[in-house]
C-alpha cells in the first residue's frame, strides 16, 4: 500500500526516528515534545507549505515559525531530509545528517533552540523563550501582504505555551489587521513540563478562545495525515485560522508516553529498544514497507513568485526640510523642539525614501510621534495597540521579512517587552526601537509612566555581540537635530538599536548638517582646563551646559560632553579628563547601569584611573506637578548638579554620594 | 425623590465633579477616564463593598484594584467624600478636599497613579502600567482563601488595557484557581488614548473572551446603578465573575465625549462651563435636590471578621536538619549540592516554620525545587503555569496581603515579568524572587534560557530606595549553604529580595553556621600580599578558586571574595586590594551591569582608585553540548580567567579586553 497517508505515516516515523537519535547524541533535548509534531512537521514541510529546500530564505516562499522552540529536533529532523540549506550567508550547504548529529555543539549551527543567525535561515526568528512565535507569524504576514506576496505562514504553538498571555495579544493583532494568512497551529499534547497543562489550555477551550478572539477554528486528530492536510489547505482572506491539533507526546513510543518524559532524551542504552517500539508503531499503521520510490511521490510546492523589486530607497529629507515640511512643527520655534517630534519626522522623511520603512506603535501614537508617520504611510504603519510584547516580536518578524521596522512607545512600556526585545536581538533582528517620555521629567504622571531601568538593561545587551559582531545601539539625543539624524542613522544601521526621546521641548543644540556618528559623542563645553568633566545625555546636556555656567562663576571651569552613545568610546573623554586632573562626573537620569557605569567601568581598568562620580536616580521617584520638583526630589536640579561637580572639582572622592 | 438610583447619580455626580475639579488643580490626568467609571466606583464602594473607610487595610474589608491606574482621580474623590484614611503607618488621617487637591503634588501621598506605599492603604498595589491589575486581585483572593476571610476583590479594567496578554493570563489563573471571590470589571468606554479601542476589545467580544476563559459573564450599562449592584452582588464560589459594562468616557460631560480627550485636564478657564454641564446632567436625570440626608442613607457593610491570628512563627529548621529530612538530597553528597535544591529545602523549611510563607512557580517547579514546598505545603503552592507575568503580579497581592510570597522559575523567564517586577517594587512589594538556571553554564539550551542580562536590570533597581528606604537585594549564592540561609534571610526581610541560583551542584563551601547578611561578602581565599583580588559570586566563586591555584604555582598571589550580594559592600574590598596595590578582577557569567560595574563605580568614585578589570559575558552565547564548551566560547574558563589575572597582576590595564 502506497497511498499518501501511508507514505505520510512512514516519513513522520523517519524524521521522528531521527529526532530521537539526535537528541540522544546531544544528550539533552526534548524528543517527546518532537514526537508529537511529527505529523503536523511533515504534513507542513512536505504538502501544504510552498517552498524550495535549496532556498529557505526564498521571499515567496510560506514560512513556518517554530513558537514551542524546544520542539526543534523534529524540525531539524525534516530539514536534514531534505537537505535544507544551511550555513553562513553566502556559503551555504545542504544539511546531513552529520549535520543533525551535532545538535547543540558549540561549533555547529545546529542550535538548541531555532536561530536564524547561526546560519540556519529555514527560521526567520529566535524562539525558546515560549509566547512569542505567533506574534512574528504576523510580522512576517503583515510583511507578506505589504510585497504582493501570497505567503502563508504557519505557527507551531504548544498547549502549555498558550498560556503566555502574548499569544492571545498576537491573536488580537491577526484579528485587527485581518490577517488571513497566518495559521496559528496549537499542538495540544496536554503535557507541559512538571505536570499535565491545566484544562484552561485543554483542545477545548483553546478552540473556544481561539474563536472568541477571532480566528477560524479547526479541531483535528494531530497524528491523521489526512485530516491535518484538509484542515491546513483551508484558506481564508480575512480571518487567521486556528488549527486546534490533539496529538500525543512522546507518540509512537509508547515507553516515553505520560508525564516525566519532558526534556528528557533517551539513553544511549535504551536508543535501540525506543526505535524498535518505532519501528512496532511503523508495522502496526503497516507502512513498514514504504521505500525510497514512494517517498519520492512527496512533491514540494514552490515558492510563489517572489516580490517585483522595491524602487530603490532614496536619501531621506534633511531636519531643516522635514521642518518646514512639518506644519504642526513648523509652528513651533524651530529653535526649541522635542525629541519626539523629530522621530516622528525622521520616520516619515524614511518613509518617504524607502518603501522597506514601516512602523508599528502601541495606542500613543499621537505622543510618541509615530503618527506623523501613520498619516504619511498609512499602509506601512501596524497599531499594536496596549500590547507590547506582541508589537515587539511582530517587528521582529517584519524585519525577518527585509524591512526597516521602527516600534515606539513609552519607554517605561518596552519594558513589558524586554524579553522579546533579547529574543529579537538572539536572533539578530535588526529592530529599531524608540522609547519616549523617558526619565523623571514625565513628572506628574510618577514612576509607573517613568523609564528608568531601561538604560541598565539595554546597555548589558549593548556590550553583548552577536555571531556577525553587532550588537544594540543605546543612542539618548539632546535636542531634535540629532534625534533627527540619529533615526536615520539607526535606519541605516545593519543592526538593532534604541532611541530614548524625552517628552519635552529642548533647545536646538546642533546644526542641521551635524553628523552623529552611532558610537560618538559631542564635547559640547570646552575649556581651556577644565577642573571637572561633565558628562550626560539628553536633556541632561543643557541642565550640566546651565550648571558649568554656574560653576564658572563659583571659579570652577568645567567642560560638558553630549554623551548620546552607549556602548560609548570612553577613552578620549578619560584622557580628556586626565590631562588636567580633572574629574567626571557622570549626571543621569536613570537608575544606575549606564553613562555613570560606562565611564567608571572604562576608568577603573586603566592603570591610573581617572575619578569618575556618578549623579544619578537613587530613589523611586514620585508625582510631582512640576519637573523641577522631581529633579530636585531624586537630586538632578542645575543646582544640585551644579554642587556635585563644584565637590567633585575641589575635592574628589566626597561628590559621590551627593544624591544617595 | 431620593430613591436608591437617584442618591446614587446624584453621588456619582458629585464624585465626578471632584475627579474633575482635583485634574484641573494639578494641571494634568485623566478626567474622562474617571467620568467613565463614577457610577461603578460609586455602586462599589457605597453600596456594595464590605469596608471601613477609616481603616482601609482592615484583614476583612474586600479590596478594589484599580488597573487602569491613571482612572485614580474617581477612587481618590470617593475616598476623599470618605474621609479615607490616609497618611503614614502609624499617623494615618481622613482624607479631605485638602490633600485631593494636592492630587500629584511632590509631597503629597495623592500620587498620580495608585500606590500604596506613600500611604495610601486603601490600595494593595501600585498600578499605571497597565494589564497587571486582574493578577494583583487574583493573588489577593488567594490570600483571602487561605485566610478563610470571605473577601471579594473587585478589579476595574479598561478596554484597551484589556488587550495586554496578562489579563487573560491572570482569567486562566482565577479559572484554574476556581476563585470565585475575584469580580474583573472591564470598563468598555471605547475609546483608547490615539483612538477608538479594536473592535476585538468591544464589549461583545470581552464577554466572549471572558466565557472562553471560563469567567461568568454580565453585561451592563455602566451607568446604571440598579444594573451594576444587581450585577455586582451576583456571587460564585468556584468561577471568577466578569462584568462587561457598557460606559461613556466623559459621561456627564458632553464637551468631554469622544475621541481627543483622553489624559487631558479641563483647562482652569474652562472648569465653571463643564460643572454646568454636570449640573445639567444632574437635572437631567432629576437629582439636583439630593442632599446630605439622603447621602446619609448610603450605609457601607463593615468588614467581615478578620482571619483568627496565625500561629506564631518558629524559627526554621537548619541547613543540616533539613539535608536530612529530605531524602533526594540526603542521597545526593551532602558535599555537593545544587542551589536550587537547597532553595526547595529552605522553602519547605520556611513553610514548616510560618504559615505566612506562599510559593508559585510557572510549570518549572521540578526544576526550580519548588515541589519540595508544593508537596509539604500543596494548599500554600499556587502552580502559575506558563505565565510569568501573572505570576509575579500575583505574588505581589499575596505579599500585599501579608503572605511572604516566594515566586520561582527559570532566571530567564523572569525577564518576562521585568515590568511587573518593578512595579512591585514601585508599590512597596515584599516579593521573594528566584531565578534559577542563571548564566551560560546552561550550555546546551542556548541563550533563550539563559538570563544574563538580569543582573543589570536587578541592580537598577537594588540601587533606588523606596518610601521607606528600602530597596531590592540580589543574591548570588556559591553553594547550598549560603542559598539555604539566604533564602531564610530573605524571607526575613522586610523587603524584595531577588536570588540567583545556578542549575548545577556546586561543592559545599561553607560551615552549615556561616550567616550570611544581605549585603554582606566573604574572603574564602585570604593571602599575606595579593597582587589581585579576584571577585565573583555563584559557581564561579570556584571556577576562582582554582584560578587562584594555578596562579599560585605561578608565583602569583591572589584572593578571592564571594560577592554574594549586590549591593555590595565594596569598600573594605577595594581597601583590600588597595593595601597591596593589587588590582581587582571581577568574574562575572553575566552580562555588563554587575558586579564589575558595582566594583568599577566604587572604584572610580575615589580620590586614588583602585584598577578593576572585569571579565564578563561580551558575546551572545550559543548551545554548547558541555559548560565546559560555552564558558570556553564566552572567556570563562578556569584557564582564561588564570590568564586575565596573572596579566592584570603583572600589568594592569591591559587586562581589560581579556574577552571582549
Amino acid at each position: 500500500m502506497t497511498d499518501l497517508t501511508s507514505v505520510l505515516h512512514a516519513k513522520a516515523i523517519d524524521l521522528g526516528r531521527l529526532a530521537i537519535r539526535a537528541t540522544t547524541e546531544a544528550g539533552s533535548g526534548h524528543p517527546t515534545t518532537a514526537l508529537s509534531l511529527t505529523h503536523l512537521v511533515t504534513v507542513l514541510m512536505y504538502r501544504v507549505m510552498r517552498w524550495a529546500p535549496a532556498d529557505p530564505a526564498n521571499p515567496g516562499s510560506d514560512r513556518l515559525v517554530l513558537s514551542e522552540g524546544h520542539a526543534v529536533p523534529i524540525l531539524y529532523a525534516a530539514c536534514t531530509d531534505l537537505g535544507v540549506a544551511i550555513g553562513p550567508d553566502g556559503n551555504r550547504r545542504a544539511m546531513t545528517e552529520y549535520d543533525l548529529m551535532t545538535l547543540r555543539e558549540i561549533g555547529s549551527p545546529i542550535d538548541g533552540h531555532p536561530n536564524p543567525v547561526l546560519g540556519f535561515p529555514f527560521f526567520d526568528a529566535a524562539t525558546g523563550s515560549l509566547g512569542q512565535g505567533l506574534s512574528v507569524a504576523a510580522g512576517l504576514s503583515c510583511a507578506a501582504r505589504l510585497d504582493g506576496v501570497p505567503k502563508r505562514i504557519f505557527c507551531l504553538i504548544g498547549d502549555g505555551e498558550s498560556r503566555e498571555g502574548q499569544i492571545w495579544e498576537a491573536m488580537d493583532f491577526c484579528a485587527d489587521h485581518r490577517l488571513g494568512g497566518v495559521v496559528a497551529i496549537f499542538n495540544c499534547n496536554t503535557l507541559g513540563q512538571s505536570d499535565y497543562v491545566s484544562s484552561a489550555q485543554d483542545w477545548e477551550h483553546l478552540a473556544a478562545k481561539a474563536a472568541a478572539f477571532g480566528a477560524r477554528t479547526e479541531i483535528i486528530d494531530g497524528h491523521d495525515p489526512a485530516a491535518i492536510e484538509h484542515a491546513l489547505r483551508i484558506e481564508d482572506d480575512s480571518r487567521p485560522l486556528a488549527v486546534i491539533a490533539r496529538t500525543v507526546k512522546g507518540w509512537g513510543v509508547p515507553s516515553l508516553g505520560g508525564p516525566g518524559h519532558h526534556g528528557t532524551p533517551v539513553k544511549p542504552e535504551a536508543l535501540s529498544g525506543v526505535l524498535v517500539e518505532l519501528d512496532e508503531t511503523a508495522r502496526r499503521l503497516g507502512v513498514t514497507d514504504i521505500g525510497a520510490q514512494d517517498f519520492a511521490t512527496l512533491k514540494i510546492a514552490p515558492p510563489a513568485a517572489a516580490p517585483a523589486p522595491r524602487a530603490a530607497p532614496h536619501a531621506p529629507i534633511s531636519f531643516g526640510a522635514a521642518l518646514a515640511r512639518n506644519p504642526a512643527s513648523a509652528s513651533a520655534s524651530a529653535k526649541k523642539l522635542s525629541p519626539r517630534r523629530a522621530y516622528g519626522m525622521a520616520l516619515a522623511a524614511l518613509g518617504d525614501a524607502n518603501d522597506a520603512v514601516v512602523a508599528l506603535d502601541a495606542d500613543v501614537k499621537n505622543s510618541t510621534y509615530a503618527e506623523t508617520f501613520a498619516k504619511a504611510h498609512p499602509d506601512r504603519y501596524f497599531e499594536a495597540r496596549i500590547a507590547e510584547q506582541n508589537m515587539v516580536s511582530a517587528a521582529a518578524g517584519l524585519a525577518a521579512a527585509g524591512k526597516i521596522a521602527f516600534v515606539s512607545t513609552f519607554g517605561r512600556f518596552l519594558e513589558r517587552a524586554f524579553d522579546q526585545i533579547e529574543m529579537a536581538i538572539i536572533g539578530g533582528a535588526r529592530i529599531k526601537l524608540v522609547g519616549t517620555h523617558i526619565g523623571v521629567t514625565l513628572a506628574a504622571d510618577g514612576p509607573s509612566q517613568m523609564a528608568l531601568a531601561d538604560v541598565a538593561f539595554t546597555r548589558a545587551l549593548a556590550h553583548a555581540k552577536d555571531a556577525r559582531g553587532r550588537s544594540l545601539v543605546v543612542l539618548t539625543p539632546s535636542d531634535a537635530v540629532s534625534a533627527f539624524n540619529l533615526i536615520l542613522a539607526m535606519a541605516a544601521y545593519d543592526g538593532p538599536a534604541y532611541l530614548r526621546a524625552v517628552r519635552g521641548d529642548l533647545p536646538i543644540l546642533y546644526r542641521e548638517d551635524e553628523s552623529f556618528p552611532l558610537r560618538g559623542y559631542k564635547v559640547v563645553r570646552s575649556v581651556e582646563a577644565p577642573a571637572v568633566v561633565l558628562a550626560a545625555s539628553g536633556y541632561l546636556v543643557h541642565s550640566c551646559l546651565e550648571a558649568a555656567a554656574v560653576l564658572e562663576q563659583r571659579g570652577v571651569a568645567a567642560a560638558v560632553v553630549d554623551a548620546y552613545a552607549l556602548p560609548l568610546d570612553a577613552g578620549p573623554i578619560l584622557e580628556m579628563a586626565r590631562h588636567t586632573g580633572a574629574a567626571i562626573l557622570a549626571v543621569e537620569d536613570n537608575y544606575v547601569g549606564g553613562l555613570g557605569s560606562e565611564l567608571a567601568e572604562a576608568s577603573a581598568a586603566l592603570v591610573a584611573p581617572v575619578t569618575v562620580a556618578s549623579l544619578g536616580v537613587r530613589r523611586l521617584p514620585k508625582s510631582g506637578r512640576a519637573a523641577a520638583d522631581v529633579l530636585d526630589y531624586v537630586g538632578l536640579s542645575v543646582p544640585q548638579i551644579a554642587t556635585a561637580a563644584e565637590r567633585l572639582a575641589r575635592s574628589p572622592g566626597e561628590a559621590t554620594t551627593a544624591n544617595r
